[in-house]
This record gives structure tokens, sequence and C-alpha cells, in this order.
């Protein structure tokens, strides 16, 4: 982010009045986003109250001064102020004709909350007389008693409580609830309370208002270097930026008379983004008042009826300032005495859909060109459009009755249901249902299928139950930790702040995965909308991108709709959700633990029954894929957790081997205990097993090589990319490839046919990028996989962090993203481009992309096509925000 | 290692005859290890049986030309063969006066096991006959079958196995239990057989001997790219090397007559230094026949009275080999028919005791100086000084009835206890004690201090017993899984080959932690020796080391030990081991955890107990320490490893907090059990745990400046250096750095004298690395934690790894080294080097240590001295091995 050259580098004060300016929009790095939008309006002819912008260079300087105005600043802020004063027809401290200015912090990215306000300065004891006499003592004393409460709080730190009191003890007395119901005797009465406020600490209101303005300018600029703004800018990593710009400006009030009046517009419709002028509007009221919420507002073409005058400049002007910012406007504006003032224009918030509308419309319009309408959509839009939604969110939230982690996102409604076994049955009978587990297990795969959504109460983003979830693209609910569930009761309950709240089996629930909310009740759903603008805007996405987009999946139906989405192959195939996905697969995989572990008989017919359901697997992907990599990873978790946990499955498992062992049950479950680890996550997991057990890995190249000759006979053409996970030395790599090579030239003299592959392996522990070199003499392909990379790096076990305090290093600024969300580019980063950097010096034309679930993250895309990547890979669901985040990255980087 | 310039660059063959040799004994990179030393023997004068050496650069040029010979090669090999056969009087493959030759390689760096040696070669059916007729038909045939199998093994790769068969069915026809009772006939029956084994497989013998001759030089060369040696090399981490010599020499016979005999002498007495020549021989013998025992071998006096005259010579020869040689030397000779032959000399392995004082003798002979008298010296040599051993490990090998981990070295003995108050009630009454666990845990550190040494079935290298017990120098065995510990019935069980052996409570056993045998009775132990030569010897050592240092210590008592160990202050005091060593601590540790984790009341009383502990602790080590740096680690591990897994603790502990919170004491356990973790290596500990409860880095920060504040005033001179763990972000240490800082200024306000300390941190996770130069912003020292560090860069859960793939990886040279035990020094070494370079690049003055259990590594301690740290740090009784391994890592660097 550089900012913009000034074309007029002496200058620190920038005059705005109507149809004159030096600022303008783009300088906003300068002047702030509200100041330079402030001088374009003005500059362009616009009606806006006049004022000055005093630059953030200024900010910087006063900050380097240890808190004083720049010499001479002072003399050309008076300067401009006369003009100022001139163009209102009043002057700033003359009591006759008092002008009143606002001084409102700006700075070049929005920091809601650190936004320094005073407004009503100029205003004493002498200039709210001429006020009172000229527009009423109510208005004149409001004005002068939110002078005093602000420049309290903000020029003075005093405490607001004590404001707040006062203003309290009035409103009690009044028998009022709110503040505008107050007198203008009351107000008086009210300056006079807060006069002792300041008097009880030794303050007081200075009565010369150029003092006013003087502490009010270095407040706003000292505001920059609080600890709240300095943290602020640390959690939102905004760096690079000088400081606030200060923002002086005469004083409108919508409320002076009946023929007055304030209001928001937006240049089309924020949430559908058709072209109608969509706003509302309070006659003879002030902005507060909107908010305030006391009386309901007039939708904005009441004001043609009432003032067709007023209306006709702004539509004019709305059309004008969409045509010069090129893009919707959200426009504030106050009317006093009949005259139109200008106090804000920017770029409007909208809905994914009214994004996609208003890009694809401006387009034909030819308002912007096909670049700008793909940067103007942003991911989390596409999002909204891509996953069902509830029809109003904010409609349920008092039926909320628990939170957990958005593990997987969407909107899931159906019956609650505590067993798989249960799903499964409900799915048959035609039945919705929601899948409420303590915590999933491989035997839940087939109830986590045929519910509509999962909810659990134990395991983190990366637990069973969230990463089965969120590969099928189903949304879920877990980790929520309130929730005491009895599977054997059929019951879940919770204490919902005091009222206990039971969901007994076949209660409607509604789970929102984006949010982590658990609702009572069947809410309403939509569907996503792909038709219309999408077809276009996808096009312009895809002609705009350089860097590939995949997917991750794991079975035919997921690449399907992967291939829909418009992956361009697959990135990560994790096979052992293959072994998960039937009670038969599970059943196998333990029979050849228990033979490879603890020596019982049979692992060869296991071993081949895996291979026959992994094959199966493999052609249907293939044919799916067809022409497309597919990139499959060999078995990477540790064999433990293939095992049950408890409860009978682990007795039944122990007496079967018990048998087969000739030892007891019991001694069974101690051996196979004794297969856990204290850190599983870097235990005998990865290559490790394959190299510890080189017949699991012939058997998955068997089942991969044999597929692909099977699928190619009947004309599919399949490109497997075999890649050997969790490598972290040379030696490992080479090992598994001379398994990979061996096997493949067995399968080619069975088959016979020769079969084309690739052996590849991810980059994911430390050790494996800075050795990428070495690395790349076997590999022809890396996989950066980014989770695991992440964890190591940082040695955070990511479930363990989540739950323990990676959220508060978030919330604290300790780290300035969430790691795990987005890629870690100063860390994790470095040893991604050292390990590009490295793989290419020994094979230039080394094929890198990246599979994590970074994969389908808008900013670690950015990254990822600026480290010069060759794909990324996510979740079938998320290719279309991963192709608009790589075509943004590249137009973003071109420009 | 560089090879020397050869002089005369275009040789290819070294001829070796008395008085003459184109060789030196610096050329072992070109001629091997023997080859140069034979050389070097016949070039100064003595009697070598003549020979010659074809270079390591022709097996290069062999194998760089598909294995053949180079041009040339042949000619130049008969040239020399003409001088050792006019020098010997006899001519290669002539009829009636035949030569016979050896043929053996040698590599610059011995590899045993890969070397291949071909005897008697140059015997045919004719010259045999000679052979017989001048010297006996006996030895003739038995020369003659020698060849027969040898060249049969190593140069046609027959099935050895067939010829052992042959001879076997020889010896049982004979009624002969040893080969040397089989009579000519028998030989020569035998010679027929292994033809008849030959032919079997379509090959024959060549009769030709310059046939025999060339193949056996091809086999040796083609030796040195077999699997076996290329995965030795790997293993053991030989690069650089060209390949083998090749020595052809003629042979000589102790066997020969009465006249002759075969023996083998040290200059000094290998077993303990003395300057005494010693050694044995045997008459009328062959070499071979000194290794398979048949006769008892004469010490080397009795020589002196048999033949005075050799005697004469080879105490002459021995003499002048140790001043050539400048080391003592293992020699051997045979004497044939009268004549002193010198076969080979090396430098002698040798016994601690032996190196230390060979190499003070040396120095005052003048023969060396005291660099090469401390590199003389081998750090295992140093080790065996200082541990008590078991004084004859040879002799109690019967005894030996379990083997586990060898987690801590040493020898203790002591009588079988099976809980830790009965080890601490036990040494009350004065008696040695062996405590027996399936595994300790903090409950167990008093007993575990009060016994001889520790044996556990279940742990490993990094177990709770091992880290324990390496800290305080006490032997340990743990992982000893095939004991069955009873620790109700007080019996230890375990089945030793089928014979079921108990021990029961007071019985006496051994464990030698050095080797991790278990062993039965009370074997005899010595005490290290540390006076004499030793004093002298690491003075040398302390003058050429450039490399500071420290030591771990987390007691006074093991402060004080390693002090006297000329450890030159502390570079890892680890608090938690304080908050184990008490019951009264531990039960603090978990009131606090309580409180924090759980909401029981109580915090702060409990914080403010354990500060009263640390303070007392602190006071001890800095009093020990006086004037030297102490390092000072925060709190590290997980929480919830101070509280108890199961059994009545656990129990009592959920009672009491069932109590104060009001709930269940089921609720509490489960609640207890939440604190658990997935991955407990990389959650919730190190900097992170202060990072979210301050108040425990501000109780430990008040302790440590309290304490240094408190003897100070007693004019105790406190250097302590606060560390903060597990650092991977810049906040992460600012933040704990602002606790510090300001528990630091109220230390200083409320003890009235201002408190100097340092702040710094280890470097232990990959991203503490890479962010050095930002680190370095804030800390003033780093100190690298290689254990962590190693475990996050190669994704290895150390104990995970250890039990269930890293051996493998070690014995299949996956991995050339053992990363826990010797530092990678491409992965983990490039991160150490990165953070050097970043960490000086932002603070030049930083100071670099490292205090991971690589610190008592020699190779290590090696990487560490180049890769330019300040100190290494290492437990109390490895400090003198760290100093000699940092002496000697200066003096290579500079030679």
């Amino acid at each position: 982010m550089q900012p913009e050259l000034s074309e007029t580098p002496d200058r620190r004060v920038f005059l705005f009045k109507k149809g004159q300016s030096a600022g303008r929009k783009e300088m906003k790095w300068l002047l702030g986003g509200k100041g330079a939008n402030l001088c374009e309006m003005a500059r362009v002819g616009l009606n806006v109250p006049p004022g000055l912008t005093i630059s953030t260079e200024v900010c910087e300087q006063f900050h380097d001064c240890g808190g004083a105005l720049p010499e001479g600043l002072w003399d050309e802020i008076m300067e401009a102020l006369k003009e100022v004063e001139e163009a209102r027809g009043q002057k700033f401290g003359d009591v006759d004709n008092p002008l009143c200015v606002s001084i409102r912090s700006g700075a070049a990215i929005s920091m809601p909350g650190m936004m320094d306000t005073v407004l009503n300065v100029g205003c004493n004891d002498e200039t709210v007389k001429t006020i009172a006499a000229k527009s009423g003592e109510r208005f004149a004393y409001d004005c002068y008693r939110r002078l005093l409460s602000m420049f309290a709080d903000v020029v003075l730190g005093l405490p607001h409580a004590e404001f707040e009191e006062k203003i309290q003890a009035r409103k009690e007395a009044r028998g009022a609830k709110f503040d505008v119901e107050l007198t203008a005797e009351d107000l008086k009465g009210l300056v006079e309370d807060y006069k002792g406020v300041f008097a009880k600490h030794n303050k007081e209101l200075p009565q010369d208002p150029f003092e006013q303005m003087r502490m009010g300018i270095n407040a706003v600029f000292g505001s920059w270097d609080t600890p709240r703004a300095v943290k602020y800018r640390e959690i939102n990593g905004i760096t690079g930026l000088k400081g606030t710009a200060v923002n002086i400006q005469s004083m409108v009030y919508g409320n002076y008379n009946d023929n007055s009046g304030t209001g928001v517009c937006f240049t089309r419709n924020p949430a559908t983004g058709d072209k109608k002028f969509f706003g509302e509007y309070l006659q003879n009221a002030q902005g507060e008042d909107v908010v305030a919420g006391i009386r309901t507002p007039l939708p904005i073409a009441q004001l043609q009826e009432n003032f067709p005058k007023v209306y006709e400049e702004l539509v004019e002007t709305k059309d004008l300032l969409e045509r010069y910012m090129k893009d919707m406007q959200d426009i504030e504006f106050t009317v006093q005495d009949g005259e139109l003032f200008m106090l804000q224009t920017r770029n409007g918030k909208r809905t994914g859909q009214a994004a996609l509308n208003i890009a694809c419309d401006l387009v034909a319009e030819e308002l912007i060109d096909e670049t700008k309408a793909v940067c103007m959509v942003e991911p989390t839009h596409l999002d909204q459009l891509l996953h069902p939604q509830f029809e109003d969110p904010s409609g349920y939230k008092d039926k909320v009755f628990a939170h957990g982690l958005a593990a997987s996102p969407g909107a899931a409604i159906g019956q609650a249901v505590f067993t798989a076994e249960d799903a499964e049955a409900a799915k048959e009978g035609g039945r919705q249902v929601i899948l409420i587990r303590q915590e999933t297990s491989p035997e839940d795969v087939g109830g986590m299928h045929a519910a509509e959504g999962i909810l659990t109460c134990r395991g983190g983003m990366t637990s069973h139950a969230a990463v089965v979830a969120r590969g099928w693209g189903k949304p879920c609910v877990c980790g929520c930790e309130a929730l005491k569930i009895s599977a054997t009761d059929k019951t879940l309950k919770v204490d919902n702040d005091g009222t206990a709240i039971v969901i007994n089996e076949g209660d409607w629930l509604s789970l929102n995965g984006s949010t982590g909310e658990v609702i009572l009740g069947k809410q309403a759903v939509k569907k996503p909308a792909l038709e219309g603008n999408l077809g276009t805007f996808m096009a312009w996405v895809d002609k705009y991108r350089t860097l590939g987009v995949l997917t991750n999946a794991d079975t035919p139906e997921d690449a399907k709709i992967a291939r829909d989405n418009g992956a361009e192959g697959i990135g990560l195939v994790r096979t052992e959700h293959m072994f998960f996905s039937s009670p038969e697969r599970i059943a196998a995989v333990r029979r050849m633990i228990a033979a490879m572990e603890l020596n019982a008989p049979g692992k060869d017919e296991a071993l081949e029954e895996l291979k026959g359901y992994q094959k199966q697997d493999f052609e249907g992907i293939f044919e799916a894929m067809d022409g497309l990599p597919v990139t499959i990873r060999l078995l990477d978790p540790p064999l433990h957790e293939f095992l049950p946990k408890e409860g009978s499955p682990l007795e039944m498992l122990c007496n079967q081997l018990a048998g087969e062992l000739h030892i007891t049950s019991q001694d069974v479950k101690g051996r196979l205990e004794g297969l856990g680890e204290a850190n599983p996550m870097m235990g005998f997991r990865g290559c490790r097993l394959g190299i510890i057990h080189p017949e699991i890995t012939a058997i998955q190249v068997a089942a991969i090589l044999e597929a692909a000759a099977t699928v190619g006979a009947k004309g599919v053409c399949a490109h497997p990319h075999i890649m050997v996970p969790l490598v972290g030395a040379q030696q490992e790599l080479e090992a598994q490839a001379k398994v990979i090579r061996r096997v493949a030239k067995e399968v080619s003299a069975k088959m016979g046919a020769a079969v084309e592959y690739k052996v590849g392996t991810m980059i994911e522990i430390p050790r494996g990028a800075l050795q990428a070199h070495k690395l790349a003499q076997t590999a022809e392909f890396f996989s950066f996989g980014t989770n695991d990379l992440t964890q190591m790096t940082f040695g955070y076990s990511r479930d363990d962090a989540e739950s323990k305090f990676l959220p508060r290093y978030v919330k604290d600024g300790i780290l300035a993203a969430h790691p795990f969300k987005e890629i870690d580019t100063e860390g994790v980063g470095e040893l991604i481009k050292l390990a590009v950097e490295r793989g290419r010096s020994t094979r230039p034309d080394i094929e890198l992309g990246i599979c994590g679930e970074h994969g389908g993250d808008p900013a670690s895309v950015a990254f990822f096509h600026k480290a010069g990547l060759k794909y990324v890979s996510c979740s079938p669901l998320r290719v279309p925000i991963a192709r608009l985040a790589a075509a943004q990255a590249a137009i973003k980087a071109a420009a």
C-alpha cells in the first residue's frame, strides 16, 4: 500500500468549499478517507459545508515533535478558516454571527471506535445566546451541552460517566425517557451541571473558541497513538499509515426548522443491487435522532413529494457521485432551511447478491472495466452466494440457545437425533435430521452423511466432525461445550442464562455453521442463487487469474461438485477418509493394524481387501476428473486413530483379537492402549508409517495405478500424482519413491499397459521446507500442507491452541491474524518462499501447489500468488472463492 | 576433512619394502590407514613384508569407468611386484619358488565389517606342491583351502555356508573340534570338496595366479560400493573419501616352524596408560590362532627369554614407532624362521584412564604438545572417568535379566523398593535402595532423591524419571517394558528367556545407567578417579577453548557440583522442577491451577506461597553461583502436568475441590480432565501460560529479583538472566518483558535497591528462529533449546518417535545420526545459524548460548563452536566433557 504522490507537496491544510479544493478523492493517504471525499465533492461543485482538512503528514510531524503542531500551521488554518467564514457568511468566535465547526479524525483506512469527534466547537457562554436568539433556546443549549460533554471526554479525558449521571438526573426529574424530551430550561440547567463536573476536576471549557479549536485539533492528532488505537491497527494489520487527518467543517443543522432534515441514501439497493435510488430521511431532525430511533424515518421517495426541489438536486448529486466514484455510494446529507448539504460519501456496504449485480451492471454501463468489477466483489460476498443461508439471521437471535465453533459453514435444519443409526434410519424414512454427538468417530460417518448438519460438544476445528463435515460442505457446529448430551436418554440439555433448555429426539433445531449458533426450531433457509450474473462474473474471474484452482476431494461425488465449481483437478485426496467410509472398511483397517502391531494373523487378506476398496474409489475419482490431475496423498494419520476409543466397539475388537492371539481380552486392551501416543500429531504418522510398513504404501500405490489402468482401458484419461506426506528428510522420500517405482513396474507388467504417474511430496514440516533442494531431486511436485506447517512452525497443536490460548492471542494482538485461517506470511510464509526457491534450484520445472485449508482463504491466496505457486487446492465449495481471490491477486499484482 | 596434497601426483602404485617407499603416514587419504602406515614403517627401515598399495584415487577411477582398472595400472602393479619378488627372493606364479600375497582393502577411515581380504593369492594346484615340499603338506594345503574359500566368498560371492558345511563334515569324520586338528590328508580332501562347491556353481578358482590377483583387486575395489558399505558410511556420517586402497603384500607365516611366531603388542598399557611394553605372542602360530583361542598366548616378556634377539629388535621397533607416530601404538608382528616382520601399526584403543595418562605422559616426554594431548583424549574417555562404573562389566553378563533405556549414566546398587515412601524410609534407615516404579510422577521426587538409582518400565528418554535422574546425575534405566511391577505386592517379575525371575522388596539389584542393563545382586562399583593427571589436563582444556561452558541446574546442590566441575554459570534453571520438589509445593501448585482454571478460591495465597518457595531456592542458587550468570527459565510445562493422573492423589484433589467449588467430585474430575490436551508438547505451555496468566510470570520474577536483592545485601553478587520460553512471535516476548520490567520496578521500590537483570528468550520454535531479528529487539540474550527445536523442526514428538520409528530410521540410514543425541546440522543447524545471524543484525552484542541436551554432546559442541555461540550449557556431570569438546573444536577449527 503506497501513498499517492501529492501534487502539492508543501500543502498541509486543504480548504474545501463548493467548487473549490486542492484535495481529490485519490488523496486519501494524505487526507484520510473522509477528508479526501469531502474535498472531491466540494471540488466538483457539490454543496458541501465548507471546511478544511489538515493532512496526515501533519499528524506524523505532530508526534515527531512530541505532540505539538508544526510551526506555521496555525496561520495556515486561520487563513483557510477565513475562506470558510466568508463562504458561510459567519465568523468563528464572533458574538454577533458565530460560526460553529466540527472537528473529526479520519485516516486512510477506516478505524471505527477510535474516531474522536467534537461537535459545535465555537459555542461559549456568549455565542450560545446569539444562537438562542436566532434559532431558539432549546436548540442553542442542546448544542452547548453537547460541546461540553464531548470536549470533556475527548479533549480533557474527564470521566464520561459523571456527565451521564447528570443528564440521567435531569431526565428523571423531568420524567423523560429520551434526551429530546428535555426542555430548553432543562438543557440550560444541564449546561450548569456539566460546568460543575469540569470544576470538580479543576478544569473548564475554554471560553475562547480558538483555544477550543486548538485543543480539539491536538486531541484528535493525539488520539492516533493511544494504546487503544495502536492495538486496533496491530490487530487489523494496518501498517504504513502516517496518521489521521483532522477535518474542521462548518456545522449545518437538519433540526434547524421544518424546512430542514437529514438522511442517508444509497445510489443502488445495497441488498439486491437493483439500480434504484434507496434511502430514508427525517424531517426537522439531526443524524443522531435517526440512530436513537425515536421517530421512524421516511423512505427517500417521500422526499420527492415533500421537497421536490431538494429531491431533484439530491438525485442529480447521487448520480454525479456514482459516476465519479465508479461505485455504489453511501451518502449522508442534511437540509438546513431548504438548502441541501452533502456531508459524506463513501462506497456502500452491500450483500453478496448486490455486490455481484452492481459489479456486472457497472461494467454494462461502461463505468468500470472487468478487472475493476472482479476486485469489487469480495470473497465473503461470493461465500454468501454459495452456501445456503438463513433468510433472516437477525430474526432468530432470541432463539439461539448455544454457541460453538463455526466448523463448517451454511445453514441446516432438522430434527434432533443422537446416534448415527437413528440418523441413517431417519434419512431412509425421508426425514431431515441434525446429528448430535459428544464427538464423532469413524463409526458415525454413515449417520453424519445422512444428517443435514452435525452438532458436537467436544472437538475443535480439526476434529473428526469438523474435517468430515467441511469435506462434504455440510454445516457443522462443534466444540459446543455448554451442551450436556446423553446418548442413552437421547436428550440434550443446556443452561441458557439460568433457564434449562431440553431438546428431545425429534425436536426441530437449526444450525448456523457460519456463525456457530445453535437455534431452537425450524428457521427459514434460502438456497444459493447460482443463476444470473454469476456465470458472466466467473468468466471474467477466470480470464484474469493465473493461479490454478484445484480441490481437496476424497470421493467421486465431491470431485464432481468441485469440477462443477470450476476445479481444474484434485490437489488432495486424503486416502484415510476412504478407510473410514464404511464399517467393512474400518474392520479391515483394524485387522491390518492388529496384524502389524500385535502380530495377529490375516495381514495379507486385510491389505488385499483394503486395496480393493481403494481401487474402486480411485476409479470413480479418475472418471470424475477425466483429463485432469488427481493428487493422492498416501496414508497420513497415526494408525491408532482407526481404533475404537471405548465402548462396545472396543470390547468387540478386544474379544476378537483375544481369540486370534490366544491371550486375554484385557491383555489385548493393554496392548492396544500401548499404541497410543503422547503427541500423536508429531508421532508415528505420514511417511513414517510407509517406511516402517512399506506394504501399506505398496497396496495404496497398486490400488491407484491399477485403477488408472482400468479406467484408461475405458478411454478415461487419468493423471495420478502420488504424494508422500510428512517428509522431513531426503532419504524418507527416496525410500518411499523406491516402493512406488517398484509397484508401478509390477502393475505395468500385470495390467499390460504402461502407467503414467508423478511422484511428489507434501512440504509440511519445517525441515522439509529447509531441505527442499534435496527433496526436489526426487519429487516432481511439492504441495504445501500449510495446516501442519503452521502447527510445527509455531509449535501449536491446533485443537489445543484453539481451546486454550489462540483466541486470546488474536484478540490481544499477540498475533496479527489467526494463523490457521490466514497464512502467517512472516514465519510460515518465509519457509514457503525458501522451499519454492530451493526446490526450483535443483528442479526448475517443479510443480508447486498448496493443499492446506489456507487454499480457500483470500488473503492467503494473494500470498500464494506472489510466492509463485502454480495452484491452490481447497474444498469443493470454496473453489469459486479461490478462483476470485486468485483473479484479484493477479489484478492487484499487475496494477 | 581435506586430503593432503600428494607429493607424487601421478603415482598410483606405492611400493613398500624395507628402507624404501614413496608413501608416508600422512598420506592416509590416498593410501588408506593400513597402507600409509605400512609404507611409513617400510620407509623408516622396519622389516615390513614387501608389498604395494594401490591408491584410493584408483578406486574412484575404477568406479568412474564402470568397474574396470584404469589403463596402464596393471603394468605399474607388475613393475612394483617385480621389486617385491626381488626383495623376497621369490617369484609370483613361479612353480619352483612361488611368492604368495595377501590382498586387503583399507580406507582412510576404518570401516570394520566391510573390509575384504584374500590371503594366499598365488596358490594353485602346482605351487601348492612346491610349498608342501618346502614347508610341509599340512601347511601348504591349509593355505590352499583358505585361498579357495576366501576367493569364493569375496571374489565370486558363492554362499559361504556351503564351504562351512564341507569343513564341518571333515571335522566330524575326524572327530575334531578345531580346524587345526585336521590332518594334511583331511585338508587335501577339503581342497577337493571346496573345488566341488565351485563346480556346482559352474565356477572355478583361476589357476593363473595373475588372474587370481586381478580378480582379487577388482573385488576389493568393487566392495567400496556394495549397499552394505554405502549404508555403513551413511550411518557413520563418513563422507569425502575417494574409495578404498588395495594392499598387496607378500605373505609371511608365523606357523612356519618352531623358530616362528606371531603376536600383538601395545607400546604402553592400554588399560592404565603405564609406560610399560605390553602384549602377548604365540610360538609357531598364525594370527588367527590367537583369535580362535586354542592356546593361551604368552606375555610379551616371555619373548625376551625365548627369543632375546627378536625381542630386542621388537622393543627398538616399538619405541621407534611410538616416537614416529606420536601416540601409543597397537602393533602386529610375525616371526618367520627367526626373522621379525612388522605387519601393522596403528594408534591403540584405550580406556579413559589410559587415554588421560598417556596424553599427559607424552606431553611430559615432549613427544606432543598440549593441543595434541587435548585432542587425544576422547569425550567418552572423560565420561568413563567421571561416572561411577562397575568394576567388571563383562563379569556380570550372565546376571543381566532385563534391558531398558540408558536414561542416566553410571552404576548404582541397592535393595529393591517399590514406593517413594519406602525409599525415603530406607534412606533414613541408612540403607541403599533402587526405586522401582511403573513410571514416576511428581509425588515420587522425594523417594527418587533418596534412591541410588531408578528403574521404570514405562517412559522414554524424556520421561519424568529420566529427566529428573539426569538432572541429579543419578543412574536411571527406564522404559524397561519386559518388567511386570506390582506396587501392591511389592514385586517385580520378568520372563528371562523362559525363566521367571522375581525380585521382592529388599532384594539386591544393580543398574547400569550407561548401558540400560538391569543386573541381579550387588555388583562391585568403582568411584570416579578425579586425582592425578586430570587437573593438569583440564587446565590445558580450558586454555584452548573459547566456548563457555555453563550448566543446567535446578538446585543449589547441583549448582555447587557443576561449579566444582568447572561450570562458568547456569545456562538453565527449570523453575518447574522446584514446583515438583516437595509435597507442599505440589499442593500449592495444584491450588493455583484449580483457582485459575476452575475458579476455585485461594489463588493469591497459593501464588504467594509458591513465590516464597522459589525465592528460597533462588537465594541458594545465587549463593552457589556468586559472581556468575544464572539463567532462569520461566514456567514451561503445561499446567495439567502438575495434576495427579490417577489413584488416591487424584481422588483427594477432586474431593477437596468439590467442597470448595460446591459441585460433585465427579464434576471436578471431568473438569480436570478437560485441562488435558491432544498434543501437550505443542499446547498451552511456555510463555503462552505467562501471557494468559501474567500473575504466574509476576510471582516468578518477583521471587527471582527479591532473592537477588536479599543475597546482594549479604555481599553475594547475583546475575539473574530471566528467560522467556517457547517464544514464536515478537509480541509474545514483548508482552512478557513488560511484566518483567514492571515487577522489577516494584521489587526495586520494595527492596530499596536497584536490581540488575537481563531479559532474554529461548529459541526453540522454528518461527522463533526465523523471527530472531525481531526478538533481538527485546531479548538481550538467546538460548537455543535444541530439544524442542529438534522436535518441531522434524515434527517428531521425541518419546513417541523413540518408541515407534526413530531407532529404525537411524539403523536404516534414513537419518545420518540420532537427532536428539547429535544436533542435526542441516535442518535444525540451519535454523540456529539463521537465528544467530538475524539476532546479531538487530543486536550485535546479543549473548548466544544453547541449553538443550545437545550441550553435552561433543559432535554438537563442535557445531556450536563453529556457529559462533558464546556458551553451551549441560548437566553438571557433563560439564568437563563439554569443556573438552569445546577445546577440541577450537583446536581443530584453528588447525
